[in-house]
């Protein structure tokens, strides 16, 4: 596996009273049955094309000319999207596009609000003749990306010339009429198709989330491998417990059901996984927080929020689950120099690694976690590469569609939305021109 | 004022049975009056000196020399230090140092994690002969900090020999002996005084948080003239009702006594305080999280969240209140065109700009969960500049500790965090060098 499900002290048994009983897990490890049969189904039927995505090729190979071309002709590629138009990006696009990386090829924008102060600083920083926009919304009619398109577009038609435009414009968006698609005719922009079927927060594996991740350089094929794996180990499984995303969720269901644990902590210790946080936080409220129901995601990041929020996590109220995503980072990174740390009091650094540091802070906050009683499980990997985040990220798609079985809401829909996107026109349209 | 603190949407006359009543609140800002009075003892006996600095002009005055160098001399300025050493510098230099800014000066970077790769990178990409490192650790003895110095010097050593060393290293900690304060005289660093009196989390105004401020350029006496005219709103309140932070302090653990609101989510509509979330939420997660007390901080994003949390807000479980921070947005950034947006179902947008649609977005938000009966206050900036950031931060500082009277938790210590430290301490001397 490309990662190790460490699942021991959510439980009772481990942990003690705060933990998960036998007896709750097992009646919810045994619900999470036809979950997985409906999943079979599905990906036989293509109910769920997402769960068809892992195992293709052709369409990344139709995708890699255009990469290409936006690699070697633009400084800057800017994605105008919002949410699941947005996040499945940054978070694979992470792995190489990170703070200090030096990288080849164009840097990634992620424009993902309507910040009139930073879209005037991104029009006004960015040159347009070297600028590529990929505009993303899968209805076609996301209010905040097109007023984005619309801005980008005067600005980048007043540089170029209407001729340049077809080459800087990028719309992805469902089949059928839309305003993005007739704006897209109108101005001879090239559409890719976003598949209907597939919804935004579940997309990440789709063109919507492999494209920006070819422009930053990260190999689409080997995280569509790293999903699969995960996704054939969750078909293949002769009963639930085989299953890793059906074991993280029949304890997170369990731990809400037997001590209310209403509250879900992603606490990642790797920079490169920050916006990988910030995926699963849409993932598991959208789909999981309907009628009353679901827990809330936090986004951890460790070991920064060891000094911010672990004196809440251990002494505050224990209403909270834990997931670290730990790496195995012994002997990596610079090393301190025995001559420098020369005190003695810096006896348990001096010729450690910075990667010895962190491999410690992990497994201390892991360990002081539990013996809190607070029910802790772990992600553990060897690496983190292009098949890893694949990995992880089919390993939390299936873990919140069977949570979503287990707790009886549709995993596929997000109803109460609508109501804001209605009133926000109603303001607009009173506003004066 | 620099803010307006609407709260009238928390109630539940306003709101219905989701809100707070009348008399649960009443109780709870009369027991604010004690508060109020502590914090007024506390600043004129210098007993919280953090309420002194508002008023202070010497000390950055004192700073502004070094400041000017390190603007003038380098190109990047790192800030190795973590939790409170790191999020204040964070959230104020963010007023200018945006993502697309151009604003003059050096580059900044908050190395607030030991992520080895992250740090691999770092050293790799910048220039240590136009490199400056700020080493902020009140105690002197942080591991991650100090790992990250030895780290640097190595490296920097090597690159401008150890005579280049005192112009380029600036450590910030308390005074009395520590590794840190030993280290900086064995290699002749400048030493700068943290006040032992003022906690990471609550130093945001002192240096800790200002020099990195006006490295980046933005005012710290305005800063401090916003933070001080809301300490003298609070100081000089006849009755707790003229305070907002009390009034604020008085809500949530109002609504956290009628209705079990645990969780309380700090959701601005502004870019640039993004890393505001990220201070706020040590702040108030440190101060109140201990004997199984507190409420759970979250950092939301307007309008990225709508995409991402707001079905989990709406139709989840009814356990948070929400404050918005909002900005009057209405005719700023760029136009739409209305000759770009000629598509009829455009014309909600046609002439708009884009602050017109934050604007429109900020104000359905906070209608949509306070008529589902979610209680929702809003701060309403006028504008965000240095002093009304100044004024958030002392709101918070303020709301934060009142909060912590009215739960009869001291807000100034962190207890539970010391046995991680001690964890992290054992393992690593366990790892084999």
């Amino acid at each position: 596996m490309l990662y190790e499900h460490r699942t021991h002290h959510c439980f009772a048994a481990a942990i003690g009273d705060g933990g998960l009983t036998e007896p709750t897990y097992r009646l919810l490890i045994e619900d999470a049955a036809p979950a997985i049969q409906q999943l079979r189904d599905d990906r036989n039927s293509g109910a769920l094309p997402m769960l068809r995505l892992p195992g293709r090729r052709d369409d990344l190979e139709a995708l890699q000319p255009l990469a290409a071309r936006l690699r070697d002709d633009f400084d800057d590629v800017v994605l105008l999207g919002t949410g699941g138009s947005s996040l499945g990006g940054q978070t694979v696009a992470a792995l190489a596009d990170y703070p200090f990386s030096q990288r080849k090829g164009p840097h990634l924008h992620f424009m993902d609000n309507v910040d009139p102060h930073t879209i005037d600083a991104m029009l006004a920083a960015l040159d347009m003749t070297k600028t590529a926009f990929l505009v993303v919304s899968k209805s076609g009619g996301t209010a905040e990306t097109l007023s984005q398109f619309i801005a980008c577009l005067s600005t980048a038609r007043a540089a170029v010339g209407e001729a340049g435009l077809a080459d800087r414009f990028i719309l992805i968006t469902q089949p059928g009429d839309s305003v993005l698609r007739r704006m897209g005719a109108r101005w001879k922009l090239p559409i890719l198709d976003h598949d209907p079927a597939i919804g935004g927060r579940f997309s990440v594996l789709s063109l919507v989330g492999m494209l920006p991740t070819m422009v930053a350089g990260v190999d689409p094929f080997e995280v569509r491998r790293g999903a699969e794996s995960v996704l054939q180990e969750t078909l293949g499984a002769h009963e639930p417990g085989e299953s890793a995303p059906a074991v993280g969720a029949a304890i997170s269901v369990g731990l809400l059901r037997e001590h209310g644990i209403g509250t879900t902590v992603l606490m990642p210790y790797i920079d490169r996984l920050g916006h990988f946080g910030l995926w699963y936080r849409q993932l598991w409220a959208e789909s999981l927080g309907k009628d009353g129901k679901g827990t809330t995601p936090i986004r951890a990041m460790g070991t920064v929020d060891q000094h911010s929020q672990l004196q809440l996590y251990l002494d505050g109220p224990r209403d909270k689950m834990y997931s670290l995503v730990t790496l195995a980072a012994d002997g990596r990174g610079p090393r301190v120099d025995p001559a420098l740390a020369d005190d003695p009091s810096l006896d348990y650094l001096a010729g450690r690694t910075i990667g010895d540091l962190m491999a410690a802070e992990q497994k201390a906050t892991g360990e002081t976690l539990y013996r809190n009683g607070r029910p802790t499980r772990e992600f553990a990997l060897a690496d983190l590469d292009a098949a890893a985040m694949g990995a992880l990220l089919m390993h939390f798609m299936l873990e919140t569609i069977i949570a979503a079985r287990l707790l009886s809401v549709d995993p596929f829909d997000q109803p109460a939305v609508e109501e804001g996107k209605v009133r926000a026109r109603e303001h607009l349209a009173k506003i004066a021109t």
